[in-house]
Formats: structure tokens, sequence, C-alpha cells
């Protein structure tokens, strides 16, 4: 595929004019300011259309899709004993496969090729994930909270498994991950179990930290002062690479260890606000040099995959936390939802527009009243743009998503049978 | 036109499925379980859409468009003082209309029918709107920072002549508010002016009330500790029918005034954040019975008017403010977008799904994989829809906007004389 005088946001995540874009195969072949010699297939005329890396979903939970809605203005307690537990325990292979599938979908209309998926029924995320065309860093969440032996915990054997079976599958575009819980749902020993699995399976650590006040302060009582974050670097969890998600009652300390150990924080802001947990200091962790990527967690608690919704709102969001309107800039917001989730999720090749790179791309149109004038396409593209104005998904070089249709899912069906399975899930409640 | 078979958002804010919908001429004359009698023109299937009433936007500056991302992460009086001044002092009536215009494309795409409209060049703007077949309350702000004597500023005359022109122009699309700016640009002298001309002319007060924290304390060091709440009562701002934009700063007192005299509040979530100005009190002021509308605050602060994620943020923040997930509901974020809006415009057959109103009303696709599965449509509706779900606007029972297409304003015409009208201005600087 050939994109023809198009605009760019380049390596560089500036704007670039009148360029050509090869796509050969799964990658990135060619970007210059002239047409490159040879025939690659589909021509694509690039007048009033943007084109620059897809995004990089660094926190999601894809089967919750099913409970979108479920259960609003509740208490964090109340929703999730009352809601989220009794509906969770309900769940099979086939509902879990297809509230992954919606999430595809959704993922592809609003630009996102690639999702830290945390959750379980690992088989059948793989499954709707690979399906989709799309890619994930999948993880089965290992919880503990009744303090079992950990060697005997059905999800640690589920964890390996997947590790075993699925880490590297369809071509790379499924990467497995180790996932421990939370602090709050897990003991020591459970933790630091989940530390040396990661070690042994040379997988990225995935997992919840300093998302409530709550979750924070109790940590503190129950370890004798230490935060999450502390608690978590004496387990070894940070040892590998790592993601720690939501990082909203992180402390100056908690932030030292978190640029000690190269963790990628996922910022969730959107959720963070839904759920009324507090707002992640997501510039002072830039200041200070960490990677910050953006998660949409799930929709259960978003209740979307709005990405350029959760760009806008992670770069407002740190304005009003600090007071300073001069805080976050686009481009920063952009390698946030670009680069740093690549780079969360261990994909080097991918999240940057250049040569040599996957090719896991969007097409932002421009010729809608809300991109113009244009004193900076950049400032445009965050804070002007918004989903429909994405007309083209691209991953591995596969455009998987075109003006409302999809190559990979037929989205009728997929309705259909997620709502199936809800319904299937409730009449048992 | 008919839409027949049809989930629509009633007059309570409820869902109702497989409903008939009648509009002539400019109202919807029937709503129904059956379908009436009659021939009504188009007929409109209504299999997965959802008819509501468009939305009403409480505060907007929409000539202001012209400076889309013109100057992001400033300090606001950086941002004021290097940008927005210079480029304001070479506006001309041509900038402005079609300034407007774009806004009222990018309004009618993202669902708004009729804007609080607070600037000046009254008439560019009204023709604007009114060849766009929207609606607007159109104020021509004064200000006397200078202390200038009341009688002799020629905003007042400009005022006046829009009220005795212009109100109720194009079958009453056009209302023509009266507006103080704010306290920091005027002197007492003034204020009590603009008080008076309201009453004069039977006009509704639009004001911008405490939207930073300075303009909040120094009023107080300027006015013997007054608010500007306080300052505005003792002015007579507030004796007639008023609106009150911002309201970041309130205390407990100013929200007792603006309770006791029925001033309407005008949130503009996304503004408020992006420029740092803080998170307005809409939970508590909601609790005390004030009626709270949503603006976007013009797209140079904004940067876009997409209404659906006023709606959101609106009701996402008020959580986080108070850190009580249970605040605000979605009817009740519903509400402030619809029907509390068209209040604060004093159009009382608008913003409400009921027979005999004006139709000004909003089509919402529901078959896009973010409005599934459904436990709650109302849920997914505020949290979940995105812009790029409304495929139609219909203004008085005109479809203005229909997938992507426009009956009354040729776009690129637009897109391209807002550019043209801003490099005109640029070149000047």
């Amino acid at each position: 595929m050939l994109f023809k005088e198009i605009t760019i946001l380049n390596k560089d995540l500036e704007i670039e004019k009148d360029m050509y874009v090869a796509v050969e195969a799964d990658r990135i072949t060619y970007i210059g300011k002239t047409r490159p010699d040879g025939d690659f297939g589909r021509e694509y005329d690039g007048r009033n259309r943007l084109l620059m890396p897809a995004f990089y979903n660094a926190h999601a939970h894809s089967p919750m899709a099913l409970m979108r809605g479920y259960g609003e203005n509740l208490a964090l307690q109340d929703w999730l004993n009352t809601r989220i537990f009794p509906f969770e325990d309900k769940l099979d292979s086939n509902a879990v496969y297809w509230g992954t599938m919606l999430c595809m979908a959704e993922s592809l209309r609003f630009g996102i090729v690639s999702s830290s998926d945390m959750y379980y029924f690992v088989p059948d995320m793989v499954r709707a994930v690979a399906e989709s065309g799309a890619k994930a860093n999948i993880s089965r969440a290992i919880a503990n909270p009744m303090g079992a032996p950990f060697e005997s915990l059905p999800s640690l054997q589920e964890a390996k498994d997947a590790a075993a079976q699925f880490n590297g599958y369809a071509d790379g575009r499924i990467i497995i991950d180790t996932s421990l819980h939370a602090e709050y749902t897990s003991n020591e020993e459970t933790a630091r179990g989940v530390a040396a699995l990661a070690k042994e399976t040379g997988t990225i650590m995935h997992v919840h930290l300093s998302e409530t006040r709550l979750e924070h302060e109790e940590c503190k009582m129950r370890h004798g002062g230490m935060t999450p974050a502390q608690y978590f670097e004496s387990c070894g969890l940070f040892d590998g690479p790592a993601l720690a998600a939501h990082c909203v009652w992180c402390e100056d300390e908690d932030l030292e260890i978190l640029k000690k150990h190269g963790v990628v924080a996922a910022s969730n802001p959107v959720s963070n606000l839904k759920l009324a947990s507090g707002i992640c200091p997501a510039a002072k962790m830039l200041q200070m040099g960490i990677t910050v990527a953006i998660g949409t967690d799930s929709v259960s608690s978003n209740n979307n995959l709005n990405f350029m919704e959760e760009i806008k709102t992670f770069a407002a969001l740190a304005k009003v936390k600090e007071m300073d309107p001069t805080l976050i800039t686009p481009k920063e917001a952009l390698y946030a939802a670009t680069a740093a989730g690549a780079k969360a999720q261990g994909r080097t090749d991918c999240g940057v527009l250049a040569a040599g790179n996957k090719a896991d791309l969007i097409l932002v149109r421009t010729d809608v009243p809300n991109m113009h004038p244009v004193h900076s396409m950049i400032n445009n593209l965050v804070y002007a743009a918004v989903p429909g104005d994405i007309v083209m998904t691209m991953a591995d070089g596969k455009v998987l998503y075109e003006n409302g249709e999809y190559t990979s899912i037929d989205l009728e069906k997929t309705i259909f049978e997620a709502q199936a399975a809800t319904d299937h899930i409730l009449h048992q409640l």
C-alpha cells in the first residue's frame, strides 16, 4: 500500500506534509518526500488525511466490556460486591471471547491496535484478539485474597500455561505478560512468587499500583509503612520490565522507585475520574523522566475505549492538578499514547512512524470543522480531533477498520453474541 | 417527517422503545406507541437509532474558533496578552462571520442546536447563525477596563442596537442577551448600567463568574470582601433571568445567591481543566436545587465543541471533586445538556421531547460497538457514546446535518474562508 502526498506525524512527533509512505507486508518500508519506485498495490490519496502511529492502550480488562454501564453511580465497594463480582463469577469461555471481540471492534474504531490486557480465561482472550487482527499483551491476573499456598493457585498454573502456549503467538501479535493483580488482593508469598514467575518466563510484570487512596493507605498499615511501590520493590516485582497501572496516589518516594527501575506508569485518566479515585501526577512523572503511557481501564468503569478522549483528558487533568496550564505538551501526550504504550508492551518496532517498523497506523481525516483553522496540526490532533475523524486503522500492515467497516470482525454478530452472553449471565443472577 | 419504531429519550429523560415521533413544520406534533394517521413526508426507519433532544450550549464565544490551537501550553496571562488580545484586535466582520459559521458547522456535527454566545460584531454573528439554521442567544459583551463613562461606551450602543434589531430574529431562533463581561474587566457604574440595560430590554443577563481563583480573590480585595456573586447581586445583575458562566470558585454563600435569584450556572468542564482554572462544584449546586447547564466555552480554550465529551466530563469531574462516585446521575447530566440549557436561554418550548415543543432533535446510532451491551441505554448515552454516533441534527424541524453532510452550510467554503480570514489576521501581526 502506498499513501500519497499525505500529512504525517513523523518519528519526532512533528508534522510533515506531502509525504509518501509505503507499507509492504507487515512493515513500513518507505517514508519520504518523493514517490518511491515500485508497485505497492493500493494507492491512497492523502489529501485531507493525516497518517500517524496507532494507539497502544497500556491498561485494559477487555472482557469486562460485558459490564458496560452495569451499575452506575455506586460506591466502589457496592459496585464490586453487588455487580462486578457476582457477574464475573458466572463468566465462561464464550462470554469472554465475545466480550473481548467487542472490545477489539471498539478498539479498532477508536484507533487502538494493541492493549495490555489483564484478566482471566486467557485462551479465549487470545483467540478473539488473534482473530481480530489486533495485538495484545495478555496476562492472567494472579490474586490470592484468602492466602492459599502460592504453588496451589490455579491461576498460577494458568499463567504458566499461557506463557508456554501463547507468548509470541500469531506472528508476535500476542505477547504474554505476568500479572500480580494488586497488593490488597494477595500476600507477600504470592507477590514474591509472581515476581519469580516473571523472571522465569522473561515476561513483563503488569500490576495495579496505588489506584485508590484506601488501597495506598491500607498497604502502609499492613506492611510497616511501606507504600505499594515500596512493597512491590521489596518483593522483586520491579526487577524486570514492569508496567504499573494507575499510580494515582504515588508519593514522591514511589516515583523515585518507578524511575530507578524503569517501570512504565499507565495513567487511566477517565476511569480514575469516573470511579472518583483521583488524578494521577502525570506531569511530575514526566518531569522526573518516568515513561508514562495511557490506558482506558475496563469499559465497565470508563465506559468506552475512546482513546482520543483519554489523550485529551490526560493532558488537561495534569494542568488542573498542578493549576498550571503550561504542563504536558501535545507532543508529550501523543508520545504517551503511542511510543510509550508500545514500550510498555515490549514492542520495540512499534509506536513510531519509521521505515522498518511495524505498520500499526491510523488515518485521521482533517476535512472536518473541528480540525480548522490550522495554527498547529498537533494541537488540533490532541485537543480538537474526535474519534469519528479516524477513518482507517491498520495493524501489521493489514487494514482492519475503514470508514465504519471491519475486515476481520463481523460486527453485527459480535454485538448479538456479546448481548446474548450478557443476558445469559444476568439470567443466572 | 415521521420517525418510526424508534427508541427515544422521553420528557422524563427515560428510555422508551418502538415509538413513533412526528415532526410537522418546526414542531414535534406526535409522540406515541402507535403510528399516527396522516402523511408526514419523509419516513425514517428507527431501528438502531435513538432520538433525543439536541444539546444547548450554555456558554460559547463562537468567533474565537479562529484561534483554535493558537498558542497552547501558555500561562493564562501570556496566552491572553501575546495571542488572544493581539489577534482579536485585528478581527473584522468577515472573520467573525466565518468563525461563527465554522462553529455552527461544528456545533451541528456534535449535536448542538443553540448556543449562549457572548462576543462582539453581533450583526455578523447573527447573520452566520441565522443562515446556518441553528439558534443562538447572542450578547455583546460589555467591558470597561479603563473606567470610561458608561454612557460613552461604544459597546453599550452596540448592545442596544442588537437588542432593538435582532431580538426574536429569524423566527425566534436568534435571541439577544445582555452581557457584562466580568467583574475584573469593568467598574461598578458599568455593572449597574448593564443590569439596568437588561431590565430595560427584558433580556437575559449573561456574565462570567468566578472562573479563576485570581479573579475571585481579587474581587474580594477590590470590593470590601464581596465575592463576584455578592458584588453582582448588589449591582442588580441577578434581578432578572441570568446565566453565570463557570462558577468554579463560588463559595457556599455565592451558591445561595444563585439559588435565591434562580440564576442558571453554566459549567464549562473541559475549558476549566485545560486552562487549569479548577473544577466547578456542580454536584453541590445540583443538591441545592440550582439549575446547572453545560457550556463549551470557546474552542480556543477547549479546543472543540464535542458536547458528548462535555457531558461525560461534567459528570465524571463532579465525582472526583467530591471523591464520591455516586454523584451526578446520567439523567442529571442529560438534563444539564438539554432542558437546563434551553432554560438558560429562555427557550421554554425547547430541550424536552414533548409534543408541541420545537423539533430540536438529534439522532444517535446505537449499532456501534461502544453502545453495547445494553444494561442501561441512558448510561451508555452519557458515558459510552461518541460524537461520531450522532447521525442527524435537526433544529426547528429542519434537518441541518445528516451523515456528515450539511443542508445549510457549505463546509468546504467555510473551512477555506475561516482559514483565509485567520491567515489575513496573522499576516498583520
